[in-house]
């Protein structure tokens, strides 16, 4: 480093980019060991040397191992979230936008952040501290859930009788169950789980192109 | 004991007799720690002492302590599917069925059930050994659902297209969903799970009144 390349921008600005790529690089390091090792063998020793920093670097960026875990998640929360937003904002119909979501439900699985986030919601059960970012986290799914179904109605989809915020209840809550049971080894063969949630989308059809209930009995 | 009173039976009956209080005593202790002290801090010295048995019969009986967790379990599984059952076989219909099981969530969350079961299967995801036994708890409750949707196909309901292991599915995720976003402390006025759990009884009777799809479009 000494005068041979000259690093750009004040001393500040090199310190606050190095402060970044390290927490980058240690983020990037827990996200992998997390998917290798899974939740319950995680060490923050391991991440600091997959990520070639000192231990005490994770506890000064970090804290602690559960705040490393719950930064990991919301990196991947933001990207995902912005995957849904884009595919809800596409024109075709609701229960095709619905089905497109039950796509990701593998995808997520797979990528590990399924794994991540419901370790989380677990460890939220019995640590408050824990409980009210998992809470925000989670939040921001159930708002674009609402957001899309109050988009419906502005377009004149009859929701059944079901508020925009029950709609949110009941697209969520299905696929946060199914995942708990994919991750204990439950089987489509045992509980068809991913076609069920498939066929939600034969309800959305049913809702958007019937009459009200009561027009027909 | 010393011959004032006799106890009846065989020896091998006193002794079997004596294993089954045993364990039963300790079953009743660690159900009362577990609501007590919440899981994590479940201590099993403190159940033996609060059975008043040694530390060593807990192992003797249980093995580990996740053992002696899915023993509990198992004991308030069969009990709730006891109650279910009785619920299911009620002539009311379909939908006035469901609203019966809307109300047992809220007493299910109260007394430590939810909590117990929420707490096996996240512990079944980073354990085999956990994992087996809390599919089979949980495979008695969609192998329930299952046949109560069975049987409302035999009596002419049409369940829209889905196959009663597909409803089973659709009636078990959502609740075990809500179950963790209501332990987390997910409240009512953020996401309307319970009214949205209870208006699906308003789906029920969409399909149950209506003709097939295809015969109105």
């Amino acid at each position: 480093m000494d005068g041979t390349i000259q690093p750009t921008g004040s001393r500040a600005e090199r310190r606050d980019r190095s402060t970044a790529e390290t927490r980058a690089s240690i983020l990037a390091a827990a996200r992998d060991c997390l998917l290798t090792d899974g939740y319950a063998s995680l060490s923050t020793r391991r991440v600091a040397d997959s990520a070639g920093v000192p231990l005490s670097q994770i506890h000064y960026h970090f804290g602690s191992k559960h705040q490393l875990v719950l930064a990991v998640l919301a990196e991947e929360n933001e990207r995902l979230l912005g995957r849904q937003r884009t595919m809800f904002d596409s024109p075709e119909p609701l229960w095709a936008r619905w089905e497109r979501a039950c796509d990701f439900l593998d995808a997520d699985v797979s990528s590990g952040y399924v794994r991540i986030l419901q370790e989380m919601i677990a460890a939220g059960w019995g640590d408050a501290a824990v409980a009210a970012p998992v809470r925000a986290l989670i939040g921001e799914w159930y708002r674009l859930l609402a957001e899309v179904a109050r988009r419906e109605v502005a377009n004149g989809l009859d929701l059944g009788g079901f508020t925009p915020d029950e709609v949110a209840a009941l697209m969520s809550t299905p696929f946060l169950g199914a995942e708990e049971l994919i991750l204990l080894g439950v089987t489509e063969a045992t509980l068809p789980m991913r076609s069920a949630l498939r066929k939600v989308g034969v309800i959305l059809r049913l809702i958007s192109e019937r009459p009200p209930i009561a027009e027909t009995t």
